[in-house]
């Protein structure tokens, strides 16, 4: 083993674990294996891969499942949902802990946000998100950066425009936070009820830096428009386009071109009732919506798989990008592979920015609120057995919380304190989040509830002061 | 290759395949394989295991398959029983010729009873059973021994406490038997309606000693206690407790503690209607129930998957295994798969003795009578063209027979000669099993029915003694 | 690398695509794989085989998988149709990109006829189709051949009797060009209903040589007769037989007996409803059938699985071969794949015959007809976004086109020029494929519909001649 940075014994379970000098890191030894993928390595050789899939897939499994025997590594496999111990009821730490035993390595894709992390903190071995519901998938993120790196030779102070379904697709989420911390701007531009979750512009701008600014749907915005901005984020590593905003002048913006263009498929499977399914149009990415100048340059981008949103016109087009994605997504992953598996160490770039994060006060308490992500982890059946709800307290005015698991946010409409007044139950009074009492409630004795009723059930009354309150 | 022990070609369908000392050398080199974990094997080279699973399964799969790559073999896969040819009426026959001129060894998990006996029968590579059905699961057995050994350096004496499904559990019945053979008691602790088959009973009294002491329903065991054994199985191998037999004092028994207690999960993709299915509850096995002085060292198992048989709050206790015991899963293969296909010899232990088969007399005609057992893959459609019938003759007071399968015993109802008095065909009569006539037949001329309907329809009238018979 | 024939690179989609002196070498280099079984060959070491099944199969499947790691490669499988992006609406050009972006040579069945062409147009790795609907199924096909030749020593001039479903059974469509490329004759005994395919007839005819004698179904064939044929093909390297013909006479042809006798499975999944489905009726094949002295040393062959059509009586019969066939699939897949990954050359045989390919005009246009078979890979939903429909015109009179994905012959019915009478709107005439018009169309300017209702969607009216012709 070289000297460097090692990564081994990490778990890649959102883009967020990775710092941009690593995330670098892992480019040059992506170069590295992309350079030598003719002859066999031998570098994971004994070496066991976990590939749990319960979700459809194949791409992103065979891509993982090739990188590994590309390394000389092995693979275990279980795709087959219904057939597996989960089926049967089986929780996510009792497998996690389970096939942490046999492999040295667990690739999970997983239906419910947040069952990555689960599966990581149980598993006693490295964990890799492939993909954990709508919330993220980092080792795609890394394959999007690495296809615009090595065809722009960098990512800060680029625009990238993403386009389609930015509510469900964790493809989205995982970039957007990554191109914010490489410093490139991005305008949205979603399909019509499929924008970006605020929970997720809100971490942007409050961790990240920069700003967001959003056009408001009664702006009415020409039709002409080819590309429907929804929203700009403007990275504050770029001031002079920081001193735009407020106000930020989206023609302008958009006359110059975006340096890519980045697809995704609407991620049907996952949508509402409401949010119209089969039947809702898309507006196409073709040749002919790129026809313009101003995007002779632009890298057409996409995950895949696609089905109508990417035409078919542009696949010999020499600025689509899609298919080396997918090639480039061996090199990445088999980085990624050998890092965390301590089969290689990496020299740490130069300019390395950790991961901005903020150190968020800690919300755990066994009883009271749970998460209201119907797809978290934490809240399912068979995980609730073992598993306790855990947010952080991102803001305080309004009381917000991040899920743990899933980093949904939302905002708790009632708390209370566990040292209730002189010690009598009469006394136990549950007030509204917003309220002064809220203030007063000292951090180690708060109780947070998800509604009036949790608060009741557990023997809470209502503060006289919230009369008329709504519940 | 060493000298000593050569396992190879033989197959695993049942722990009765093993003697205690080829137990005890497998674990010896499950050691072995277990301190060499850290670097790869090429013990296997070359080798080519087949995984075939017609059944859900994760972790046996994966523990197998995990075991394989470790010694440096590889493994083709079959997890898709609908997309099986199977599905298309083929013979296990067929299959395992097929599969046999694929691989150098095949693991087999099925819903049938006795299919990997067909599959060992015809494959010509040897086989190992990975669950057949409710029958047997002995490499699970073999990884629970040997999580027993390495705690309690011995099996023999133990005192090991069943727990929960103990008739659909076939990880239960393989168990029993090998606890036998290494002189442990054991002390069934059923949920109520899921005792020990009869058939099971009867086989370890008559084929490994000891006795078995139950305790009829109508006692009316105290409500208080933590135990609700229903039965004690005292190997003879325990002379002094023995000779306590019979009358044994359970209260003094279990006062006494108990060296582990093996949980299971009710296996109710098995339950009869009657046997409640999704609604029944089981006691719990939790830290409350194992509170006592006398459960301080207890070991604490389970097969998993568990699904709320077995409390989370266990699971940092320092008396569970079931985490182990899984982990144990990878060299405890790795030893078998390397022996039976000959990587590996072992020296033979000193106290070696050989599995307790007794030789029974054995029935076998392609008509007459066919094995009770719905679940028994000798009587399944695809495999009556070749296969027939054959049977144990355990008992003759009354009638027993043992299918070669399955192992279900069952008492057929009536019996033939094929000698006919004097040659004329209205003296082909056919008799009551326990009566006189039964002990005059020569047994190469006994036809066995397992109905008077069968008889009859093979041309047999009943003998004028059974007048007034129930049919 | 040794001297000699390069077959890197190439596909192996139809049994055409190799010539009988490569299938040759494919055998002697089977031979090698076969003679080296027992230790582990490096060939392939570093290669990775993706293994793509969209339909039901573990036997082909295993087969090459087990050959792949026998060759000291790696596998990379999908076998879960609806777990994969191809639910989601995926191309399979799309799919076949990507995948060939991970794999070195990539292996697919798919229900689609034509799929496996597909992929190999896209892939850019080599391609072997392991069965694509009821087209081809080239692998199958050169172990039938292999096992045919170590037997009999050679294929020219034997006489092979392919019995059952010569309607579906692709192993059978494969299997007739090849046996006519080595110059056997073929006895065709289907059962009623399930003849040989008229457009595959016609191939054999026109591109082989020899002539096919059909039998009138009025000619009421003895009911005695043990062999129901209702065609023969007599290969042209045959001289003396081909004298025969026509007139040829089965009754002396079955005197003879045969060669081998080739059953196949009723593909009960592939049937219409007419076709009869489960409850149809099949001639069985066993030891009764096969009890004359003429079929003394007759191969009894399947390509299994097999259900009731081959009777179990014959298994241990050595006449039967069928389980040899299957264990030959494991050397003829290894040669197979060791020559298209360019890891082994093989010196070309001195009596190389290429395939017997008549070069026809193209039709390709992409608007006008399309291939009427249901089943045509050209024609789904998801793959007319980016293919275009070509066919080979085979026949000018009558106009008849062979579809280059599945192979299907049609007649269409009406045809137009490009260059319509002094280019007014009101001349765009469309005519019957048979009339006198249809000659003196020049081919660049040729428009062929499949219907009457197609020209006239597409602006075109009926010629006036064609008055009172059925649309």
């Amino acid at each position: 083993m070289s000297d460097g940075m090692s990564l081994a014994k990490r778990n890649l379970v959102t883009i967020d674990d990775l710092s941009t000098g690593e995330i670098e890191s892992v480019f040059s030894l992506a170069d590295e294996m992309s350079a030598g993928m003719g002859q066999q390595s031998n570098l994971c050789k004994g070496k066991i891969m976990a590939s749990l899939f319960f979700e459809p897939s194949t791409r992103t499994r065979l891509s993982f499942e090739a990188a590994m025997y590309r390394l000389g590594g092995n693979v275990i496999t279980a795709v087959d949902i219904g057939a597996t111990s989960l089926a049967k009821g089986e929780s996510l730490a009792d497998m996690a802990r389970i096939v942490g035993s046999y492999a040295d390595i667990i690739v999970i894709r997983h239906p419910w946000e947040g069952a990555a992390k689960v599966v990581a903190d149980y598993a006693g071995v490295p964990v890799i998100n492939a993909g954990d519901g709508g919330h993220q998938h980092p080792t795609q993120t890394l394959l999007d950066l690495y296809t615009i790196r090595k065809e722009r030779q960098t990512i800060k102070g680029l625009k990238i425009a993403l386009w389609g379904d930015l509510k469900y697709g964790r493809t989205i989420h995982s970039l957007i936070f990554a191109l914010a911390k490489f410093g490139a701007s991005i305008l949205f531009c979603p399909s019509p009820g499929l924008e970006v979750p605020e929970h997720i512009i809100r971490k942007l701008v409050a961790e990240y830096g920069g700003d967001v600014e959003v056009i408001k749907a009664s702006e009415n915005k020409p039709k002409t428009d080819a590309f429907p901005v929804d929203a700009v984020y403007i990275t504050s590593s770029s001031p002079h386009q920081l001193a735009m905003m407020p106000g930020i002048n989206f023609e302008v913006e958009l006359k110059k071109g975006v340096d890519a263009i980045y697809v995704t498929r609407p991620q049907k499977e996952r949508f509402t009732a409401a949010e119209g399914g089969e039947n809702k149009k898309y507006q196409v990415v073709d040749k002919h919506l790129l026809k313009g100048k101003e995007f002779s340059k632009t890298l057409v981008m996409h995950p895949l798989p696609r089905i109508d949103e990417l035409a078919c016109d542009l696949d010999a087009d020499p600025r689509s990008q899609y298919f080396k994605q997918a090639a480039h997504g061996v090199p990445v992953r088999m980085a990624i592979l050998a890092l965390l598996l301590g089969a290689k160490n990496v020299p740490v770039s130069r300019d390395d920015s950790p991961a901005p994060k903020i150190e968020y006060p800690v919300y755990r308490r066994d009883s009271g609120v749970k998460c209201p992500n119907t797809k978290c982890a934490s809240i399912q059946k068979s995980e609730l057995k073992y598993l306790h709800p855990e947010f952080k307290i991102v803001n305080h005015e309004p009381l917000t919380l991040r899920c743990v698991y899933c980093e949904h946010g939302f905002e708790p409409e009632y708390i209370a304190s566990s040292e209730w007044h002189e010690g009598k139950l009469s006394n136990k009074k549950y007030h509204a989040a917003g309220s002064h009492w809220a203030r007063d409630i000292k951090p180690e004795n708060l109780i947070i509830f998800a509604s009036a009723a949790e608060a009741e059930a557990q023997g809470f009354k209502p503060n006289h002061y919230m009369e008329g309150h709504p519940k």
